[in-house]
């Protein structure tokens, strides 16, 4: 079977695995578990915040800071496709009580201009803007690549008007090597991130979020709540620890989804536009197909992708597909199409 | 002072005044109050419902929709425009958890193709849509007079996917003037309506919720959560019956709201399109003034009107605004730009 | 029918109706309605506080309060049997995310070593204490009127740890009359209070919600979420000032209810104590009857009450029961049991 | 060190660690990772119920629980002491809308009367009872040990009035082993059930929630609201599998626990009754002591427990800490006191 659904299907390696067996222990509630101090410290480091926090996944990170930046009844700005809005269950109105104002964007990330028209002054009709929330790369739309300075554009408009910005950065990572910058420098502009570990990473389980030091205390407060106070927590930040090695791995996952996409829009009835990261849609409408027909098809020749649309199918590229696995699978499909 | 601000600062006259004197009344809570209950009957048999119950606002009856019809943590779909999403601070994501899909629609009503792209099915990731919300006439877009077969179209899609209908009809009545087709008619698709009585009908105080009785039963006592259990409420639902009688004269509203933005679009730096009903949204960016300098320049001359954009004014006839009062406040206008 | 259900069925008197007629008013969203503006500042006045809000209902008034006092996920801290906890649907924690921690307590009002022990300090685990809600006269435990003392001891405590008080003082102004002291000296130890007008004082439909200015400017907005932005409100606030001239008549009232109770008492197999105000509970297990066999009996003999236990019946008097009243109905109920 | 403080702190052994190093893992959102899907089949199996769902946390297990058995705005009957009510941050108020009506138990498990008493029926008013919470062992009450008869009796009474009952068995092996009795017993009566893993059991991570099939499909939509979805989760569910072979050590950490309350109890100023299970509540007001200080004078002896009121301090025994562990403990706590 060769597995395109998502990233998230990423198993831990050898040295992942030896380090789950080896890690050093203690009550992650008590603060007490050296492996997961040290994960949040290093990434800290790395994206260049004051401290971060490891959550059990990445929805959770999104909801705590969902929740911690803002005031229930208040508005959250967010693309209309972004996963916040499209695959957390509705979070932020059911878990914060907020209410997202969706955004039409042209690659996922608004522009000063649409984040300033979206900004609703609280009133005694209207509840306020609360948080402006960015994702990077942005899954909905093919794995875009979001410039820092698109970023940067919008956070200043939101920062003018006191709205803080958090950033889903979830494959943050992919987005800094496709554009070859330091993923610091495209977390800046904003005040939290979210970055998953357990996706092109290929940690078994987790997530961080990453901020000042003054909001991962609230945001420790809010994990426990939604009950992601694990207690020894380093047999799983151990392997994390290793998945912030993988980083280089990523552009290898960016080729091969490149000559996937390349593969694909050479075989009848698919039509793929060049991938910038690892996630490549192909519009099937040609086959003359729906998503699902075209879905069991590629399932017979042991290939797995994600229904995204009527007529369009997504494949992931991960640290277990090869270039060979790339190769052998657009074999099989070009058999069968 | 001529008063185009909105409908709901129409006053009650002597009719009402004596209706609220003589009301025979009785504790609404235990459901003793005669004059309420006449009100709730009229009502409904006027819409074509089983029934209907007095709310105190109209945000109340629509919000009290929004958390009987659904379950938390499910989405609702409704035009960006529409008041819910804009006036009522949030209120479906804050006191019901609902996640709102914003359309963008043309006249504030979707179309049968953006109800069903909007449908969310519920599945382990998204919420599932338990609720569209419509709204007639569309306030935020002008006092636009929804065709009920526009009604019709976008409510059976929704029901086909087991999907209830709110109608914000706080203006239905305009909207059934304008149309000439019998209130009941536009009401007949969807499932509940919300009718404000104290805009242009002129009453003092109160919106109605229709809908079923096992609704209304439901909604009584999400009434009472929210704090709408009035007790001797005849004293106002007396001016309400009233009010039920005074639908003719939007008629005469809507005439002079086109009287009005004829003699706008006649003045200098005005730009003004035929309004269907009682609202009428004037373009002032060739005044070379924003919305805050026009409207202080019109107060000046004892006219008042509202802010609806950074060049946009609104201007809003009812009973408490004669023929008269228009050539006036455009006489007035007119001398002053 | 003698009606002893509850002072909530006190229908507006002829005064009250010609104030309902003759009312100056507005629209009171645009805070417009001179008769509403009257009614809150003369309110505020008489409670000692900066400012106070017209709600259609106490529930409303308690809610907005309880919002506007916390955060979410906090603590409220309140008798068992209060009327935040007991009759409104669970609103605290429903519209607030507030849970409600419930206090046994003697005579309504937690001792400061209550207030003291139940007081939660925030931490990791813990949602640390918002508020401390207090009731006078208390409803549920027959209408007892608490010394301005406990009430003031109590809020010391809270006060001490931060944490701000509300008085669900519906039935406030009967417990001044039965304390003799000015209703202020009540209200002075907390940070607000809820007034019912349409209970006792007669008025058809309203309570205030009274504190600070800052507060009241919070809860105008959060009356607004909920529904209770009433128009030309003046209607009713007309009637509700009158209201505030029947203060004196509650002496009457306790009067009526303590020549009931002892005639009551005198009834074979009822057990009753003498009451502190207009709350009559009869034990009625001597009759071998359920209450709601009670009831029935009572009402076959044109007497109202209320079930308010297994074997507990509740009495209230008010405006519309006179002396002569009372008398009549103990002969009725001495004739039956 | 000797740590005292929780079972919590319970760290992997090497067993644990090899099969987190052997795991063979998928993508547990997809439903793929087998090791998940064993543990929870066994842990179905061991509780008699037909599914189970592994999470992160009980926390998150519970208030799974919560949700999936209520509607938003109904009550919860739970002992004042039990876990939901004291630890985990109000969330049943705040992320389901729950008003928690507190018991006052004698054991921690409310009797068939006071379930009775406490259940509301739903009305105008009244929210209406949707959950009844038990707890065993009873944490805060001592870790005791409740009869699977008490528990059984206060269920009937739920569930004679259509109240499910949820079972926070967080420690209910403890219970099982301490009473004797299968831990399927304990469990049968109730709907559903969380038990920890990584307390006694030693897990490093995670707790299960057990129940019918229906319940435990919408469950994990709920985990995935929560942020509970993790992906290769079996890197933890393999050593909690580990765990599940643990039960038989906790006899011994209850024998080290009797003889820790033993040795304590003849300690000056220390007032300790025998435990049932493994936690051991010492009151220390004989010492001249606040809890605080007796806690740092342990600390300076390299001996950790926890505060659990003014004076009270709480000793958890565990797999960590062995008899002569104990017996090194209570020298140095001799000699210090
Ligand atoms: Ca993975
Ligand atoms: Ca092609
Ligand atoms: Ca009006
Ligand atoms: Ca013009
Ligand atoms: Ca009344
Ligand atoms: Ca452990």
């Amino acid at each position: 079977m060769i597995d395109f659904r998502s990233d998230t299907v990423t198993t831990p390696d050898d040295r992942m695995r030896e380090a789950a067996r080896d890690a050093e222990v203690g009550d992650d509630v008590y603060r007490e578990d050296p492996t997961v101090a040290e994960l949040e410290s290093r990434v800290a480091a790395r994206l260049g915040t004051e401290a971060a926090i490891y959550c059990p996944t990445g929805t959770m990170a999104n909801q705590i800071a969902g929740r911690v930046h803002t005031e229930r009844g208040q508005e959250v700005l967010a693309d209309r496709k972004s996963h916040v809005v499209k695959y957390e269950l509705g979070g932020f109105a059911d878990l914060a009580g907020l209410q997202v104002r969706m955004l039409d964007t042209d690659r996922g990330v608004p522009t000063p201009e649409q984040v300033e028209a979206g900004l609703v002054e609280e009133g005694l009709h209207r509840p306020g803007t609360g948080l402006l929330c960015l994702e990077n790369t942005h899954n909905a739309r093919g794995g875009l690549a979001i410039d820092p300075e698109k970023i940067a554009a919008a956070a200043e408009v939101a920062h003018e008007n006191d709205v803080p910005v958090h950033l889903d950065g979830a494959r943050v990572f992919n987005a800094a090597t496709a554009l070859d910058v330091p993923v610091a420098e495209i977390v800046d502009p904003v005040d939290t991130v979210m970055v998953s570990l357990s996706k092109g990473l290929g940690a078994p389980v987790g997530s961080m979020l990453a901020g000042s030091e003054a909001f991962i205390d609230e945001a420790r407060r809010t994990r426990k709540l939604l009950g992601g106070g694990m207690r020894q927590a380093g047999i799983i930040a151990g392997p994390a620890l290793c998945a912030l090695e993988n980083v280089e791995s990523l552009a290898t996952d960016h080729e091969n989804a490149r000559a996937l996409a390349d593969g694909l829009d050479e075989i009848d009835g698919f039509d793929v536009q060049p991938p910038e990261t690892n996630i490549v849609l192909a519009d099937v409408a040609g086959t003359g197909l729906d998503t699902a027909a075209v879905l069991e098809r590629l399932e017979e020749q042991d290939v797995l992708a994600t229904a995204f649309g009527p007529t369009t199918v997504r494949f992931c590229t991960h640290r277990d597909v090869s270039a060979a696995d790339v190769e052998a699978a657009l074999e099989r499909i070009e058999a069968t199409f």
